[in-house]
């Protein structure tokens, strides 16, 4: 079994149900908080991340990646005996996910309905694309449809080029990061009240939900907000500015700060040019104050600025890609970087966990992924442990 | 005062002294889910948001959409009689959350060491730019520089462009999600260990944790992620292709569907081609099945092709601009759009909580946010009562 127990969700016992990423990154969550998960899948391949790249050694990276530090046991749903084994392990748990379609599970006879009454400490988590209601909860749902039709995507990227994804599949993860705190919200309500309730997230509403001010730019003015480029709508200068051999993100998010920004420059003058006289102004007249600022950029490097731009105390960095970032030293200082060792693929590196909790250990290796069912006989034998 | 307790976290006491977004998102969560959060500013204008764009009426639409339901205290931590005050507030609180540079707060003698003999129970949470420890601890960020720095910039907008900013400020968003998962994970651990403790959360960190599938191909294949357009790097087709009269996003994620998908094209003889037989081979030939796609959907609207597409079960969407989204019918389905009257900006909406649980209310109407300092007399008297 998967050494567990040491984190805040310490006891906490999860069944999960989720395949591929808005669930299992939930749980992944829980687990590297404590919480001991057990991974039911399908007999047919379980999880379908397992056979989506990429690959090492015929194992599934991104599957290791979000399943790290989890128990696997494969049951059929539709078995009498497989059942039976699923009812004993609802009887322990504390929490049972699952990201089907709505109405699967009930077809099962395991929507939240039918579980309540048997399990009524239970917390049920559902996530899915649309919601257990509306209109459109029956549709399926991915990442990139969400992202679409929740408007992320028509706020990122240039004018002019076709729509862009953002480069992560933040329709699940966000919608995986709501999941999690409705989960720990309900068992914070159970302390009280002594029982679980059913927690719904959809896709959609998590990337409403994070739009932040874009819905607010529309309610203030009616005016749909399209696509940013590389600049904040409303604060100035706060974008990715071309050197001469790259870029440099600079974020001079208040007076003092353009202030000072202008003296590293050798441009005093324009923190006194009326057009620039106040965030508001900066952002009304932004192609204006680009443009100089590119002028006193071009004469030298990234690095040189970001040297000059830091002892200045202006909040600035590099545009890093992801071996930048994996060498980075913070990133390696908190810890990010952990490492799992896998018996086919070997150690692999994966992102650690960005909670960091005073009282509780972040330990720098983690317990790597299950295959398939690894699981099942420790987990039939501790059934029969009384509970 | 403002109305508490009927969320799941109603009775827990939340002091706030954050500022602009990863941390009055990670309260306003907090509020939302029943707590009661009191916004601890400066005497100075407060909340530095409060300035920041756009306004109606003189009021900021962006601070009203982050900061409903909370109450408002002006303080400074740096007078003796206000001092006194903050600590009455901290010795009923349950949490404690700032988003100061790291040790600002030891600086005002309030740091963790020394807040934790005098409340022993406090969930001290701080969220900040590169966390607590490490050699970037001091550095000042804001949301465009840890979007740079941790990577999903080098992921996101199409090749040849300039860098692109995720359209929303995922730096600051994620973190703040991330430090509302540790503060409750710490509430729940408090259930059993009957002490709190520090919640340490970095925006870069955050990014890290947030990269997803990018570290796992840098691992599996040594090359660095570039831009991805608007495509999956390792699921095809899941990206957004053209029509005759926009885009419509496809993605069809695994066999049966992309058999659905060419059947639903009248170009039945591309599932059998073996250049597109799995999904491993449908990535590696993207470019020349994304050419027959287009093809195939150049004939037709975006509109005609989402109702063929939804008939035959295939998960796609229309790429919606932001007064798209606010008139979906299932976002109304799902209150995810609320309003808040204010009585100078009028009825104002904005995003939803996108936790719905089966035994709390979700109500389409919210308390306003504060105004600077609104509550003091009311938070002065309710001192006064024993605790």
């Amino acid at each position: 079994m998967v050494a567990h127990g040491s984190g805040p969700l310490a006891g906490t016992l999860v069944i999960d149900l989720t395949r591929v990423l808005a669930g299992p990154f939930c749980t992944m969550l829980l687990a590297d908080l404590g919480a001991r998960v057990v991974k039911v899948e399908s007999r047919q391949g379980g999880d379908d991340s397992r056979s989506i790249g990429p690959f090492v050694e015929g194992r599934s990276v991104y599957f290791m990646s979000l399943n790290r530090g989890k128990e696997s046991i494969a049951l059929d749903l539709k078995d009498d005996a497989d059942r039976a084994i699923f009812e004993q392990l609802l009887a322990r748990a504390d929490v049972l996910i699952e990201n089907f379609r709505p109405g699967a599970m009930a077809r099962l006879g395991y929507g939240f309905d039918d579980l309540r009454p048997r399990f009524p400490k239970l917390v049920y988590a559902s996530a899915s694309g649309f919601g257990q209601t509306g209109p459109f909860a029956s549709r399926p749902a991915y990442d990139i449809v969400v992202q679409a039709m929740g408007g992320i995507m028509s706020l990122t990227g240039h004018e002019g080029t076709p729509p862009t994804r953002v480069g992560t599949s933040v329709g699940d993860l966000a919608a995986g990061l709501f999941t999690t705190i409705g989960i720990q919200s309900a068992l914070l309500a159970r302390e009280t009240s002594g029982q679980g309730t059913h927690v719904d997230v959809a896709m959609l509403d998590s990337q409403v939900a994070i739009l932040e001010n874009a819905i607010a730019r529309y309610e203030a003015t009616g005016t749909a907000p399209g696509p940013l480029g590389n600049r904040h709508p409303s604060i100035t200068p706060f974008e990715a500015l071309a050197t001469n051999d790259g870029f440099v993100v600079i974020a001079a998010g208040n007076d003092a700060l353009f202030e000072a920004l202008c003296r590293v420059l050798d441009r005093p003058e324009l923190a006194s040019d009326p057009r620039f006289a106040s965030n508001d102004d900066r952002t009304v007249n932004q192609p204006a104050l680009k443009e100089l600022l590119q002028a006193a950029l071009a004469g030298q490097t990234t690095d040189a600025w970001l040297a000059r731009l830091t002892e200045a105390g202006i909040p600035c960095g590099p545009v890093n890609d992801v071996p930048a970032v994996l060498a980075h030293p913070q990133v390696a200082a908190r810890n990010m970087l952990v490492t799992v060792d896998d018996p086919v693929a070997g150690p692999t590196r994966m992102a650690g966990n960005p909670i960091k909790l005073a009282d509780f250990p972040d330990p720098p290796t983690r317990p790597r992924a299950p295959t398939l069912d690894e699981h099942r006989a420790q987990i039939l034998d501790w059934l029969k442990t009384p509970s």
